[in-house]
């Protein structure tokens, strides 16, 4: 951990103090991530503070376990229409809940008047030279994701059309808000993955999109198969496999990890994994020709809905019930 | 200067990713700011996007100052109504600017749709140990300003009634409008005075406000001298020097520094200010005495305006004339 030499004392709470020094260790790279939550945008105009800063944390605390860091302090802006003292209280516990698990720190923190839009900046610390990067998958490289995905786009697309999906039951509806409200990042995950991974992503965009992001940063291809993609059994009660597949190649808001592991890095792999709060899935794999690829248990081409729209799709324009009272009634 | 590893190249522009690693040397203490600028808050709605820009990255590089740090990287995170291409080309422009004076790279950014509003985060180095505090001044500490103070304030003061101020030259006109919009951060001042200055400050908020942060953090108190205050060709227009001294004392936006300095180092100081790019004046005392003393030169209590209301008075609500058209005619 570096030390904070000014100020003496966490500005969180009470925010307002816009300057800190910090001492780095010898021998470590700093991993740095930025992430802006905007309400309307990315959390519906109804979401209760708690959740708002706990997602505004996980958000970016993910980006941290894509590249295998242990998150170490964090840097918030926030912005509120009246500073409000019950909702950023609110908020505090919300950030509070995941910060303390793993002991981040907030040396500099700033609050103003305006639209409510939070910004997080996470410095977290990795040996020199062991970030995982989007760069350095290669050919027949296995993509393994952790956890399952999906989730958080049906919870969505419940908000919008609560009658169609009102057959999921409850406990299933409770688990995919969850998801949605209150991601998990996979930070002992990231940091697991370290020298077993070639390359890791998290998914904040849906799979097939952030697979993208490595398949572009290294000039290689990928293959997936549908059939092999990790769903909840909240997923499986949708009686369409397909759309099932759709949201799990495409909704995102999830904050799993994509990852590419050598063959021969299988078996690391497989004992690391044991560790896991979650499990691990081989979905596909990279190979040298150009392209996403995505087959079905035929090996045809699956068809799958467009690329997520984050700022058209994400949020219904009016706000719906986000509770579970609309659920498995 | 540390390492960035990943991205390869600068993300300023385009926006958007996430996540950089950086190698931070050994020995070095690392200066971290962190600031939320919002349209129709901290600038008017008309501001260019050059100007904002300029600004947003003035005012963190400001707070560096005030640590005596060298500037090295920034994190950036902008939403904007609808991503306007010609609006961020500009807004990079006014960025550039100034980023280039420092060689400041950008590894990380964040853009997305909302309100007008940027975040900017700004790393800087400093030799381990030696980053300039509020908390260490000392009784007897001479207290000194760089530049003039008041300006920005004038700016703002007219832009409320132009008619009021309408005997001011154009060319002082000019002058405070730049100050306003296009502040510049005493970062090569702050960086001499490590090992000169026992404290300093910034000075965002309005003099008196922002040295009652280093009274506050030391229990000292202070005594000013208003006749000592360091007013600009402009503000020494204005035919009541009392309304002059009331903005240099508590109008604020200037980005100047204040800071305190034992008798036995003014000569130092002196030598040192050869080389600095403004006036430095000594405008009064630190005091065992709490409490922030401002004495006219009869050596009776100077009565000020209230303290800067940031959020009140500051921009007016329907955007008022900002070019120099309203002035000197």
């Amino acid at each position: 951990m570096t030390a904070i030499i000014m100020p003496a004392i966490s500005t969180h709470p009470p925010y307002g103090t816009h300057a800190a020094v910090t001492s780095p260790p010898a021998g470590v790279d700093l991993a740095v991530t930025v992430d802006t939550l905007v309400r309307g945008v990315h959390f519906p105009q109804d979401t209760p503070p708690a959740d708002i800063g706990y997602k505004a944390l996980a958000v970016n605390l993910s980006d941290l376990a894509a590249m295998g860091a242990i998150p170490d302090w964090a840097a918030i802006s926030l912005t509120h229409p009246k500073a409000d003292d019950a909702w950023i209280s609110a908020f505090n516990d919300g950030i509070d809940q995941l910060a303390n698990r793993y002991h981040l720190r907030f040396p500099v923190a700033d609050m103003g008047i305006g639209p409510l839009a939070i910004t997080l900046q996470i410095h977290g610390q990795v040996p020199h030279g062991q970030a995982l990067r989007r760069d350095s998958a290669r050919p027949h490289d296995l993509i393994f994701v952790t956890g399952t995905i999906g989730d958080a786009g049906l919870a969505l697309a419940r908000r919008f059309s609560a009658e169609k999906y009102r057959h999921i039951p409850e406990k299933h509806c409770g688990f995919i808000e969850q998801r949605l409200a209150r991601p998990s990042p996979r930070v002992h995950e990231g940091i697991a993955l370290r020298g077993i991974a070639t390359a890791a992503i998290d998914i904040s965009d849906g799979l097939a999109a952030d697979l993208s992001h490595i398949t572009d940063a290294t000039g290689l291809g990928a293959t997936l198969e549908v059939e092999r993609l990790p769903l909840s059994p909240a997923l499986r009660q949708l009686p369409d496999r397909t759309q099932a597949w759709r949201l799990a190649l495409s909704s995102g808001d999830d904050y799993e990890l994509c990852f590419t592991v050598p063959p021969e890095h299988c078996k690391t792999l497989r004992q690391a994994a044991r560790h896991f709060s979650c499990p691990v899935t081989r979905i596909g794999r990279m190979e040298k020709r150009p392209g996403l690829r995505i087959l079905d248990k035929n090996g045809k081409t699956f068809s799958r809905a467009g690329g997520y729209r984050h700022f058209v799709e994400k949020i219904p324009s009016e706000a719906s019930p986000r509770t579970d009272e609309a659920c498995g009634k």
